[in-house]
């Protein structure tokens, strides 16, 4: 089994209410240092696949299908 | 500035409905190879800081108050 990590980021330029929800509510705490978070994901697969290779060009098919919205998000695959 | 990523995960034995959601889905498209699937975040800070040890430590307790839920998540902070 061959676990690889999708991670799942807005693109830049792309408004994020979430990040900007986590870095007010930062500062609201205060930290005022806190100038600005981004909100991603990582999605861990666990591939029944023996070949690292076949599972990052598989893994990279699921991310562009399923796992991101290729209008507003980028990704990267590691497989570990 | 310091950007620091904290990697939020659900901890082993938390069922994560989410990442079964996704592995099913993988599956329903011909992913037949998708056993299982986990869903975390990961939040991206900028911080007005210049010291990445103290800035570390200070994701460290944003994470541990307001970023992750201890019950049921863990979290790794990376300084960039």
């Amino acid at each position: 089994m061959i676990r690889a990590r999708v991670h799942v980021r807005l693109k830049s330029g792309v408004l994020d209410p979430q990040g900007r929800a986590v870095a007010d509510a930062l500062q609201g705490l205060g930290y005022a240092e806190a100038l600005d978070a981004r909100v991603g994901k990582v999605i861990e697969l666990d591939l029944d696949e023996t070949d690292p290779a076949r599972a990052r060009a598989r893994a990279s098919e699921m991310a562009a299908r399923l796992l991101a919205n290729p209008v507003i998000e980028s990704f990267e695959v590691e497989v570990v």
